[in-house]
């Protein structure tokens, strides 16, 4: 896309939600005050996109425009922008930070009050409305993207912190479950066991020093709890719950000096934190390559889904043709 | 007691579990190797007396020699004790320190494998026999001492760390939940709010920076850990449940970056840190003057009890005549 774009409503293909999936051309408005407008490169799919096109169980927004694990360049930017400019190179993110409210000035949260993701938003912050649509007919937005690696990674680098030597328990091993064993990998743990449905080999040696639930099943979570060693254990819940969960343990299990935590993005700040992400990826101490099992042109997005939908592979990269 | 009373046995007075309380004359074994013998100058009680005492839910024990929140002098030593010597000023504790197990060589951990309370001991752990004894019949044992305070203060201090100028509510309001308090002054916490059963008035404002569960209330440690702020909430448990209780929550509650923590004995290493503590009070850090409401000789004990059962005051001190 030439950079003569900029002030201009600009056409790209997109699909819209449902079943099954369509590749339609949209209009996209150019950025306002405060907003840039990205070309996107690459994109991936997981299960968050999987999650909200099936809409069960959150409010159907359609249609939508889904896709939120990309890479792009900035092809203009809006007034009032400062530290991005046309051909950056940029990862959007799901979630923000202004930099100003009680979160983002405290050291330990990443949730910021006024840019926390809202996925029943769908549209700009500042004007409520969409920058996308078809022919006037607006197109609602999805959220950003980057999910999968950084929350991984970031929930064991960041909160679960296992020491050198020690013993890390990974439940559920799709994306970002092997990124939070990547992180255990780069934090010197000794042993990195995956666990799917089983806890109960950990019982036998008093239960391994830090374990992250990457599945959202509460089961898992309560195992992944119930795994790690009193005394010093500490366990990390990543995966979303469904609505209606409950997580359940006899209180005993928490006396005995395990602690429980959660995480929303790996406790990444995004503008804050994120770069330090991509230069551990640049020195190649984070090797994202053996994340990659598929590469697809646009044109075939359908078949990005199905390798999601059966399970094959782990993260297919579509290449914006 | 003279010290020529070494290598002897001794006969002190003591009372029998069961109602009503009895003051009888024991005779006290000398101490074997590794062990001490103590004369007790002042004790306490504490609910975990009349836990155990009143013998509901846990295994009867008796006849049982009670107390455990007391301050005294080495009388004489066993074989092999090289770091007390009589005349010495010592608090027992309920819980021990090996120094050589997993726990013991964690930084994080005061859980001890070979020295944890055991309740339902009675016994010393060398050779399996009581030192107690009335006419020859041996009188079980039963657990150290010095519960209260330490647990609650570092509750605080070791555990939940609050930050100079955060609030920290405190939920139960006895000895423990006291101690905890104090163990919030000590940190520089702005506000320190004690909380009985309702904990909805912390939900307006996003919640406390930290809590303290110190009732063993199942429902006072669900409102603990849901009344702490999302991004950085840190709600810590002492209080010991019931049998069947069970923690439940929302999973998300947790993945709003919320951390859930128990603490056994403040997470102190007995030998290691509460020479800590008691300086803490020699230099008037910590003030406990203010938990001491009433005093009685020991010939009262059972007017300690009564001031205990109907909640009147705070802390007894019992006077060994
Ligand atoms: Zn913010
Ligand atoms: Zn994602
Ligand atoms: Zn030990
Ligand atoms: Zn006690």
């Amino acid at each position: 896309m030439p950079m003569s774009t900029a002030g201009q409503v600009i056409r790209c293909k997109a699909w819209e939600a449902g079943k099954p999936l369509v590749i339609e051309e949209v209009e996209v408005a150019p950025p306002q005050a405060n907003e840039v407008r990205l070309k996107i490169l690459f994109t991936s799919l997981c299960h968050t996109d999987v999650y909200f096109w099936e809409a069960k169980g959150q409010t159907p927004m359609f249609p939508r425009i889904f896709g939120h694990e990309a890479g792009g360049i900035v092809e203009s930017v809006g007034e009032g922008v400062t530290d991005l400019k046309p051909g950056d190179h940029v990862l959007p993110v799901f979630t923000g930070e202004c930099k100003e409210c009680r979160h983002c000035r405290s050291e330990e949260s990443n949730m910021c009050d006024l840019l926390r993701i809202n996925t029943d938003r769908g549209v700009m912050l500042s004007d409520g409305k969409s920058r996308f649509s078809i022919n006037g007919k607006p197109i609602y937005h999805f959220v950003g993207l980057c999910c999968g690696i950084s929350t991984g990674l970031g929930a064991t680098l960041n909160v679960a912190k296992p020491k050198k030597g020690s013993s890390v328990a990974i439940f559920g091993l799709g994306a970002v479950g092997l990124a939070a064993a990547e992180g255990a990998r780069i934090a010197g743990a000794s042993r990195i066991i995956g666990v799917d449905l089983n806890s109960k080999r950990f019982t036998e040696d008093g239960g391994v020093d830090r374990s992250v639930e990457c599945t959202g099943s509460v089961n898992a979570m309560i195992s992944a709890f119930e795994c790690v060693h009193d005394g010093w254990g500490v366990a990390v819940l990543v995966g979303v719950p469904n609505r209606d969960d409950a997580f359940k343990t006899h209180p005993m299990n928490v006396l005995n000096e395990k602690t429980l935590k959660g995480t929303f993005f790996g406790n990444y700040k995004p503008r804050s934190d994120l770069p330090s992400v991509v230069e551990k990826y640049m020195k190649k101490e984070l090797e994202l390559e053996k994340f990659i099992t598929h590469e697809v042109p646009f044109s075939e997005i359908n078949k990005a889904f199905e390798y999601m939908l059966n399970g094959d592979g782990l993260r297919c990269v579509i290449r914006m043709d």
